[in-house]
């Protein structure tokens, strides 16, 4: 079959794509799906994504950890915070957790018709780029933004991922070319891309230097993300 | 006053900004500003933008001509198209006009809540920039894009527009780094980026290769057009 691939760059253009039998991949680098990749590659035995801080905070706590953040901030009563570098093995070990963030929690839920649901980040690049590969589907890239903004690193590596499925999908869509466009200019440094002068700026209003730039690594963390019967899970 | 630059990268996320007191750009490259740039240069009087085909055949033919476009062809009825080839001053000089097109004239009359709406092409890229330089307003460039989708011409001139006003103006946005970065690729050749080989197929798609040639070039057609009472006018 001829399969497809469609990029998504803001929530509100969701609308626009058929989600219906295909394959979504959701993308939030900063940080809720690199913290997600992170946290079930160290060992958690599953995330579960909530809407709101209140209804995270209604999960029994001796049976789940509760993790999310607010704007970027760590929620109060909050367990952990959005930083992937919190969620280390010796914490998250066989460990459920709950996980509300402000835009990557959002698009989870609002993927509900597609066949399937993933989550990508830079951290498990190539992993879900060969599992797409192999399977029949069609891929939408569904990039979180910020506050229904466009950001540029989702959309950045949404370009990455589309740049390795181009052997085995095919696109006519101008979001995937602009994506393949700032690829092309970013090359295989995205750190050096994001960070450079004209980028700078924008760079240090994120946060914390060293935690922006984990989420930036590639393979970090190779592992497939499904969501599943509401809890996203390690392949 | 800090006068700030903002885009619109699609219709549907024109809510994401406030337009009141700015100077909003509408942007429909291939085809509407193009040709409203033409036919105003050329001397038309003025171009009134209607929503729909049968709203334009409702005006006067003894005092209009009538143009536009459904999908890309001329519509049924119609004296112009969409190509600003046509609107030559032979045919137009001191003639007033209505225009409905797909998706540029949707965004005009979308934007009546900002202080002051304007149209931007290729054509009139110079003499657009040094009015707005000179304007004590924050403007927001508002592509219209395809069927609501994002697209590569008009977010490409965006970028242009914002280079250009990145003396008088400033931004926090990745909506703007994005489309600066597409013309970093394209530097000063928007034909040879439009049309090469990774892009070709979809210019293919688009139609007549002369007349997509023709929109892409810079200032051909110096004119600062506003609306004003309903009507475009060169100022």
């Amino acid at each position: 079959m001829q399969k497809s691939i469609e990029i998504v760059l803001s929530p509100l253009l969701l609308p626009l794509v058929d989600l219906k039998g295909k394959a979504v991949v959701v993308i939030d680098i900063l940080r809720a799906t690199s913290t997600i990749c992170a946290a079930l590659h160290n060992g958690a035995s599953s995330v579960t994504p909530v809407l709101s801080v209140d209804e995270a905070l209604q999960y029994d706590k001796s049976k789940y950890l509760v993790a999310g953040e607010r704007n970027g901030q760590k929620a109060e009563g909050f367990d952990f915070g959005n930083s992937p570098n919190e969620y280390t093995p010796e914490l998250v070990q066989g460990r459920k957790l709950v996980l509300t963030t402000t835009n990557g929690t959002k698009c989870i839920l609002a993927s509900r018709e597609a066949d399937e649901i993933l989550v990508g980040s830079f951290f498990n690049l190539a992993r879900l780029s060969e599992y797409l590969s192999d399977r029949e589907k069609s891929v939408v890239l569904f990039c979180s933004g910020w506050k229904n903004r466009v950001n540029l690193e989702d959309t950045l590596f949404a370009g990455y991922l589309a740049q390795s499925l181009s052997e085995t999908h095919t696109w006519e869509s101008d979001e995937v070319e602009l994506a393949l466009d700032l690829v092309a200019k970013a090359q295989y440094d995205p750190i050096e891309y994001l960070t450079k002068a004209s980028h700078a700026q924008r760079f240090a209003r994120l946060g914390n230097d060293q935690d922006l730039r984990t989420c930036l690594q590639f393979d970090r963390h190779p592992v497939v993300v499904k969501y599943r019967g509401g809890e996203l899970i390690a392949r």
